[in-house]
């Protein structure tokens, strides 16, 4: 006695006069990951190859108010093959208009801007963190974000945890290349972005530099589309780890939202490689 | 590539022909919250102004028997900004029929026949907390209720967990008011209750007197709705407490199932205030 | 503002041109169950009567590649009124095609080919767990399955945990009646497995004999079915228990995907004994 949920093109014409509305969607990968001596063994053992094993399952929910402002909810239940477990891999709810977005839960740090993808596609291999380690800050609560035109500023607090934390954030989007800027208070740490899209060829980059610590991050990651193929390649180096971090992946769609996907990479001067599959439903 | 559910308007037509059907709402709170000298931030620290942010997702599931019983199930799973976890927020099943209504899991307590309303909309004030203080015993987990015209009866026992508690409650309700009566065994208390609607006004009253602590508790709301708004008040005290427990509260009506909510409130002669918005879907 | 789901007959005319969907059902018991001296109340209390309540919530959601191949997913939410929480009943995702079943996350071993059902229909009476005692060994989290005809081959493994335990089985099923062998390296246990259907009667047994803790485990269960009614009768013994365990069980199918079902075993030289409802949505 399964019920079956329509994918969203088919349901939309029935749905017009409903103001509220849920949608469920989901997203899994699994491989195999491997990692010199064990350093990154998921279930921590000393075993070098690992199963590689995550789904994400989204509950969004939606009302519209009689004049028009917007109320949203949003939460996505995880589960890892490593703790057995279902975890909030994000819950939050909002309200937007024309004055903004305001959004409260498990909302996005503002000066985090414009982050570094990973190049694994799995459970990630990551390098993209050493370029992101000068973001860490005490987690936020409270989002507000403004949008006009190509321009999108945002800024978020941590409210009633009792530290002191905020972050505001500045976007410039055109849709084909970008630059933005970030500044988290409680580690006075400022935080650049760029990049762009030109012949198949994506390019993004971020520089933080951390007052407080006195220390610096940075990365650059580039990716290439060529028909079903997409080849990736990142590096990122920061004043905290010995060694740079660099690596190379690839995606390669099947259709319908799957793909083959795997990388490899040197991490704190250790390989770390993963490969598998991905699918959204 | 997400999924979205119909309206129940939309869907009736369709599902005549099935016996079993699943359905999925949710609501949600946000906003800020006041307690002085942080006597209630549900962070834990001493910040008198924090953030409010709840959000509740229910599945329920039915069947119908041949025989036209009607088997259910209900579930909601609750996010807290405050523990970043997914919280069983009540899960139950039942089978109803003209017996009545058999229902397991997490049930109401048949003592609890007509509780008073929280005044500020949000994660609540707590004054109605201290009007049910003599409610508390062992939580239930098998309830038996019966409905016949104005009058229902209601039985419920914590069954297997090593302690001995039961309740009784009955309520009669023509829609306009009501009066009900609970006791529960394993403190002794009887909770008398009334309420009435008439002219845009709603008023709801207890009284708890519980032998075993020779405790009493006591509490009274009142709510006024004019057009989209509705003002509320509410004055509660027990024989724990020192001072009497008293606050106002008020909604104002978005339409689509949105609200902006608040109040004010003193607790322990402590000031609490909440203010934001809720939503459903 | 609740969502209904359509049940799966009403929604197959306008799925066609999707490839992904995402889909809900559940089930449910209650009642009530009895064990001699408390040894099994699952509240750990020594009350000989406790109530039973269990309830499974289930998301799958599937895609296919444009080569033919499946992507899937699925998820199970139970809930226990014994620990009020949230629990991950089973969360796996697999890719299936022409050459077979590859499962990741929280899969079968594969040694278990074809274990016994339980008798008593609700939480369970567990003389089945007697038979099934040489089956256990380290959780598998890889598993792969081919399919020929009658035939099934399966393969699975714990990859990445520090442990090395693997399990492979075969049976060959021809719907009317099945036999199977299978093989855990970590207990090298070996188990055969047969079982048959002929005028309403079902039969299944299995005799495990592990090599490692030199001890022997067996069981035989046996169903028959007249109308609404099926009878089941089991008996298991092992090396490890002192007494061997039996019982039998009843379950009368309401229509609709519910049932009265119940059942009383000895196990341990327990009496053991639970009736209820179930139901599917």
């Amino acid at each position: 006695m399964k019920k079956i949920l329509l994918a969203t093109t088919a349901l939309v014409g029935f749905a017009g006069a409903a103001a509220a509305e849920v949608s469920i969607s989901g997203s899994a990968v699994f491989g195999i990951g491997f990692s010199e001596n064990g350093a990154a063994n998921p279930f921590g053992s000393t075993d070098e190859a690992y199963a590689i094993f995550e789904t994400y399952l989204t509950f969004k929910g939606t009302t519209q108010s009689d004049n028009g402002l917007e109320f949203g909810y949003s939460s996505t239940i995880a589960a890892y093959d490593t703790d057995g477990g279902l975890n909030d891999d994000g819950t939050s709810a909002y309200v937007s208009g024309a004055f903004g977005k305001l959004t409260f839960g498990s909302v996005n740090e503002a000066s985090k801007v414009a982050g570094l993808p990973d190049i694994g596609g799995l459970s990630g291999l990551g390098v993209d963190n050493v370029a992101e380690a000068l973001w860490a800050g005490a987690s936020h609560n409270v989002n507000y974000k403004y949008s006009a035109g190509a321009f999108t500023v945002e800024a978020s607090s941590s409210v009633g945890k009792g530290v002191d934390s905020n972050g505001v954030g500045v976007k410039y989007d055109t849709g084909t290349y970008y630059v933005g800027l970030g500044y988290a208070d409680d580690t006075e740490a400022t935080t650049v972005y760029a990049g762009g899209s030109f012949s198949g060829v994506n390019v993004k980059a971020m520089y933080s530099d951390s007052n407080t610590a006195n220390q610096k991050a940075w990365g650059i990651y580039a990716d290439y589309t060529t028909g079903a193929l997409t080849l990736k390649a990142e590096y990122a180096d920061n004043d905290i780890v010995t060694d740079a971090a660099f690596g190379i992946g690839a995606s390669y769609d099947l259709g319908g939202g799957a793909a083959l996907v795997g990388g490899i990479a040197s991490v704190d001067d250790n390989t770390r490689a993963e490969m598998g599959v991905s699918f959204e439903f």
